[in-house]
């Protein structure tokens, strides 16, 4: 496979995720690393042989073929349309825009782009893995699901007034899986929130607990069930129910190691957080994309995807509200 | 341990479960079997060395202490009033009766008595376990629950009619749960159900499929997740969330033996009904009725209770009508 | 089924399981209970409505059709013949004697004996799940086997020298179970063992940790690994592997809940003594002596069942003794 | 970290697994690759930004600070010695050789080189939580060990006249980890071995599956599980029995899924193979070669484990010839 050049947009938290796994890609080379931030963007670029670079010269390169938007979710959607419009195959991580108007009205820019949001659990194993025993038929046909998606601690309270909130921030990955697995668009939200895990959350008009309940046109049931702080690490399960059985992803431990002794049977603890318990999914999530560049495959999680999942993180808002479900 | 009398109400599916217990105990003797059907209560008393009575002439020997009440759902309202007026404890099966308004208006009489209702689980040593450790502060201060109560096939459609439908004949053990568990009552219940497992159960008015959403006063969260066909077993399970950590119950498995070989890895499958998963619950609740007859305990499940659980059943089925969530 | 009454001979440790369970049993009376401590027979018969009598007498009874030997060792063998002569059906405790010939010599007075030698792993749940998916076929020809047996915590070093032993005391629960499992004689064996529990059982010239390795003529390998003191329970696990796979019984928790929080992952502990583990195996190896009592079954651990786990329960400790493998 | 340069040697099955651990370390670079076959060589070379070489001349060039050794077994201590005497830090896959004799005698030329033996085991992460938990007292002192390694098939039986034999080919793994638990040189091994996979194997003078029984003066027991096919996947487990407990590391599965349904509890097979199972264990040893080129880290498992290792390997074989056990 001819390596692709590409250029990362972005070398914070998450830049730090897909950098490494683009200049490990056999399939690409980190070409650029772009950040306003003059020192984040040397060290990034010293240590995986890419150079420092302005967004429009690295746009400008006719050599790069795809671009990883790793800024920060207010630049999400500016980038997106420079890329797309500069005809770069276009990573972004989620969400698009916080805003579902602004994000609606560009949706037609985006047609007939190659362009892969972040939903990451997509391409985690062990949620694969789940997939194909549905589809299998291993369970029947589904008729339930339950998703767990549990922080282990919650984040500053610094972060919540441009987080977007529970919903748009976390809980849009699970409205996302949940789609990815009904095979049918929800038709009805229903979300009860709390704020149990930090009062500043709460002075700050957020929500930190949370349940949803999906339903779809045929009556499909699905619950997410959401926290900020777990405890005990990073919580991600999913439950499947058909007309012939169950299918369930079950945590990841740290390791397979057990204990017993006089204070009982000790196990391992679960991955303590997202780099750790998705490191497959996200490498599993590069390696994608760079299928899609170099024309194998065709994005799995798109634009359109990001809008549908955004309307129904509003309409667990409203639901909220409300307190009242929401029919779309 | 001197034993006491007792007789049982009904030789049929349920006093099939409470009769022998009855005559094992070491604190009881089983002296009377009384059913309509002679042929019942012929085999049951024969087989237990009791014997077979008529209602008034059991509840007028003033040897018996105890009365275990196991007659159908319509029944058992009349049957216990009548042991409660002899001077009888009471030992009944769950529901008291499926008409809220009857079972207030005979709520008076029951002051003072001692009632035990047939909330099983809350006798069964895996949920009882995660009690104390949840009590123990093991988890912190609980958050949210999270109930699995899947049946493992549907009843035959014949049964539908009299059953007092989903939430009143099935769902009404884990609002019971959740009540003892919460330890608050809820203030919220919504209901999201579907007909997906017997359409015939459907054409009845009822559901088969359910997803139910507690939320208490200070916030905490419950769902409980129903279904009347599992497909794989009797799916019955608790997980508690606190500000500390998480418990989970897990299934109780048929035996601990698991093949590997060429086909996975294959485990013995879950019980397969209530008799064999709650055998151990049913014997500690015959116990505790034991306890109660001697003076020893206080019902730890009351008429009380009884009315809690029904008036959050009547909740869900009114969540489900009008789809809107109740506020209590 | 009629009850058949029985005698118990011995009201202790294991008389204090088998006389409920033959109190319980559906097809059997407990009759009489005979023990040299008054006190002793006077508490099991007044609890579960039996006589308290003298040997003679209670074997004289011609309505005694069967009875249970729980006496101490050394008195098994002199108690089993006096039943076996007064045409009684005999259980009878393991070890038959300590003394390989005695019990020899005495073996053609057995012969056509209803004998049941209390072998009670054969009668575990779990195991006989495995044997079952063994002859099923699920993991090919077996081809070798683990057994772990470890006792919870080490006998008072007072049982030492009554007790034949680690190898004929303990082991020779493994020994039988390898015959049973293996469908071979072992043709060799090969123990290796210390004292590292306790230093008084090495003074006492016993071992308490060791593993022993047993051959048959086709060449399956079999280890047995035990130690009189693990400090987490009653461990008793098999494994067996085979030409297509392998079988596992693990060993059974207390119950199934786990906590999960910032110290880890906690499960509840495995049973901590014989008592609780091997429950359902002792009742079902009452019930299969009532079968063998009704005439409805064949003892399925006989005399020559003991005879052979006590000449590998030899070999073992020649093993030790000399250092070498011993041949049979 | 600068990168060093490292050459290596074989682009085979081993080869394969650690050259591109070393190109993707930060701090080596993977400058040469040797192999007789100029395919393979080639073809590894083109893959990772390497240059083809002879052997003499990558060792001649000053810029090469380490060799990676994966030729095939018969070549490595020639190999290794060549390495040496160019004063390169050598990494070299086990064997050192079959021969304890040219292994011995070699010897005193590895005094004081940097030299890492491929006991790949050692840097398993579930592994090595073990050995921490075991060193932390989590058991209290160590009293026995059980080794469980078998491999998923039996290799072609062309594989078997130059492997060693079972013992020297792949218990060697064991006995080396048996020596890393035990902290105590093994003084007593008795091996008992079958041929039942494949009777070919057992033609060509080789066994596949055995029990070895290792003894320390202290009194500790270790048995060593053996078997070339078992069937389910490449069963590698370790269980280590304390004064106060037992710590177990168990197998990996493929993912976290279980199906329930019908047909039973189906979960993922275990790992199939070494490449697999072991993938973290190559990437941590090489990372620990990394730290030894670098001068950070002594080699954790040297010349002399690969000698301790041997001699217990050709003690097995001997104990399996003589039907007796070996002193040490």
């Amino acid at each position: 496979m001819e390596r692709i050049d590409v250029a990362l947009i972005g070398a914070g938290r998450m830049g730090q995720v897909h950098g490494p796994n683009a200049a490990n890609h056999p399939g690409l080379r980190l070409k650029y690393v772009v950040d306003p931030r003059p020192d984040a963007a040397a060290a990034m670029a010293s240590r995986w042989g890419a150079q420092v670079a302005e967004l429009d010269s690295a746009l400008a390169d006719p050599g790069i073929g795809g671009v990883l938007i790793c800024s920060s979710t207010d630049q999400h959607l500016g980038h997106a349309l420079a890329a797309v419009r500069a005809g770069k195959a276009v990573f972004c991580e989620k969400p698009i825009d916080l805003d579902l108007d602004k994000v609606r009205k560009a949706e037609p820019e985006f047609a007939g782009a190659r362009f892969l949001l972040g939903f990451n659990r997509r391409f985690d194993p062990h949620f694969q893995a789940l997939k194909r025993r549905l589809e299998a038929g291993e369970a029947g046909n589904l008729e339930s699901l339950q998703l767990v998606n549990h922080d282990p601690a919650a984040p500053p309270p610094g972060f919540i007034p441009t987080s977007g909130g529970l919903f748009k921030d976390f809980t849009i990955h699970d409205l996302d899986l949940a789609r990815w697995l009904l095979g049918e668009e929800p038709s009805e939200v229903f979300s009860s929130a709390s704020c149990l895990v930090d009062p500043e959350i709460g002075r700050l008009g957020d929500v930190d607990t949370a349940r949803t309940l999906l339903k779809t046109p045929t009556g499909k049931l699905c619950v997410i069930s959401n926290t900020r702080r777990s405890g005990y690490g990073y919580d991600q399960r999913i439950e499947a129910y058909g007309s012939k059985g169950m299918l369930t992803a079950a945590n990841v431990h740290a390791n397979t190691v057990v204990t017993l002794n006089e204070q009982g049977v000790d196990a391992a603890p679960i991955h303590p957080n997202f780099a750790e318990r998705y490191r497959a999914a996200y490498a599993g999530q590069l390696d994608h994309f760079a299928q899609v560049l170099h024309g194998r495959a065709t994005a799995q999680a798109g634009y359109a995807d990001g809008v549908a999942a955004l309307v129904l993180a509003e309409a667990c808002q409203e639901s909220v509200r409300t307190g009242a479900p929401v029919r779309l």
